[in-house]
């Protein structure tokens, strides 16, 4: 499915798939990919060497640990950004909503290929 | 001022100025910059060449009158994509706060650069 060039609401986004950890592309921006994620439990360590990603938060609370650095925590309204080269882990206790900005092709799990949570990212 | 590499909490940020049509820088990714901006009455028709533009509207509702194409109508957490080349010009009845993602350096009037609206983006 290519880039629809229709308004999206965010909110019938998320409400149209249940399963975690399994990222929506629901809009992109030159060659940037905005996604919808719902995630709960943890993620693998990962890195993306070649691009920063971005987390915002729609709801819920989420932890990013931070290889070598404090832990982020954001809660719904706020967002961070990754820098690329940054080995980072994303945690959630309960569910949460969250929209990212990578590239188009990015894997979502970076340099950890090998895992069960490796996703084939598609449009919804 | 660099790229923060803190937690940003977006309602802080729109709560910090106060005037419209001024887009304030509040995070980056890659080479887009995350834009909060108000906005009421109308914009000046203008063209991005070289990319997309990205609306989220956090607050109130916006018209995006597109050239040779029906508008498009926001409303809070709605967000459409102007394709590049697409002349466009937003429009709000009531102030009307949006996100906004475009290269950085992108002058917010387009190829319109001789108006009173082309602003100096900054961040905060």
């Amino acid at each position: 499915m290519a880039a629809p060039s229709t308004t999206v609401n965010v909110a019938e986004k998320f409400a149209l798939f249940e399963d975690q950890w399994s990222p929506r592309i629901i809009g992109q921006i030159n060659d940037l990919h905005l996604k919808a994620v719902k995630i709960e439990g943890e993620f693998v360590w990962h890195t993306h060497h070649d691009t920063d990603e971005f987390f915002l938060v729609r709801s819920g609370r989420m932890t990013i640990q931070l290889r070598g650095r404090d832990d982020v925590t954001l809660d719904a309204g706020e967002f961070f950004v990754v820098p690329k080269g940054v080995e980072h882990r994303p945690v959630a206790h309960e569910e949460c909503q969250i929209l990212l900005l990578e590239p188009a092709g990015a894997v979502n799990t970076g340099d950890a290929t090998d895992t069960d949570l490796t996703a084939q990212d598609e449009w919804i």
